[in-house]
């Protein structure tokens, strides 16, 4: 069975749970204690030289890495992927905005101010980050001013890599309130078909 | 023809270049004056809300951001994306680390170093910077000592994407003697039809 090691909390090891389960693709799941340093271990780094969760055992000793990459392999030739090629496109733009415009503000901010503590010397860089995602979230306003998902006219894994960190933003000092278009958005992800809450067991 | 806005400097620019060039696809480039705020006009954002460059105009009025999403685009279809689909994800596996472990690091200390200057302050955050760009570099080391390049046995988007920042890691202040694998791949990458260098005009 594929095996998933993750850390619960951690929005990026979420989308995939996200995904496995609305695909119904069986899986477990292999808690790792990043702040205890277990992905930095030499077993570990076998696993994923990267270093980070989540990574996935497809088959024993066959693994993968990346957030996005793992929801890529699982959700090719399924409705989860545009058909068509620029949507295609658009929607990897938007999971590579994901990671280099949002996650490392919003995913940071939440897992310094609800998780681990604010590192110390980090306060003035705390802001920074508040004040970049504040703009990531901006973007994401425009966009769904104008269509319901971030690419093509459906659900694809553009939202499912961008829901993950939004929804819980609040847990990072964001306040979603004035973001009208992206409340409607996050509601439209959770009327999906099995969609599966973070907090949940797969 | 396509469009290509672009600072020429930029290895993200640069990467769609390199690869349009191998594909021998015709483009014209638009240079963007990036540091005097030309991505952040009204104007741009109709082009692209996410502001960056390089941002290509595929036919008049449609729009494409994001380097390693652009790449996709172009190379669907073409040798430079692996036909086995665990090594497709794997090359995005590499593409996502790019942008996240990699481009911020050795990308914004080449930019600081020698084209914008250090911003005032931020003297301790470019030591950060260049640590965990010794990171990347030390992933990237333990791969290519494995294989020839990222994904697969051959040249892929994954090498493109490494290659553009890395090959001109010394303007950051990053020292590549004792990187050994990656000089060879370095020269890999050199070596394949239509190479483009980083300063010529494609």
């Amino acid at each position: 069975m594929i095996k998933l090691y993750q850390s619960h909390p951690s929005g990026n090891c979420y989308k995939v749970r996200l995904l496995l389960h609305q695909l119904a693709i069986p899986f477990e799941t292999v808690e790792v204690d990043t702040a205890a340093g277990q992905t930095r271990t030499p077993e570990f780094k076998e696993k994923n030289p990267i270093a980070k969760v989540p990574t996935v055992e497809l088959e024993p000793g066959v693994f993968l890495a990346e957030s996005n990459a793992i929801l890529w392999y699982f959700a090719e030739g399924t409705p989860f992927i545009p058909s068509d090629k620029l949507e295609r496109a658009r929607m990897l733009q938007w999971m590579f905005f994901e990671q280099y415009s949002h996650e490392p503000y919003i995913a940071v901010a939440r897992a310094w101010v609800s998780y681990y503590g604010i590192p110390a010397g980090k306060e003035q860089e705390l802001e920074e980050r508040i004040h970049k995602g504040y703009a990531a979230l901006d973007v994401m306003e425009g966009e769904l001013k104008k269509r319901p998902f971030f690419a093509g006219d459906t659900y694809s894994l553009a939202d499912i890599a961008l829901y993950a960190y939004t929804h819980v933003a609040d847990e990072g000092r964001f306040e979603l309130g004035r973001y009208r278009a992206i409340r409607a958005w996050i509601e439209r992800v959770q009327a999906q078909p099995r969609h599966l809450r973070l907090r949940d067991q797969a």
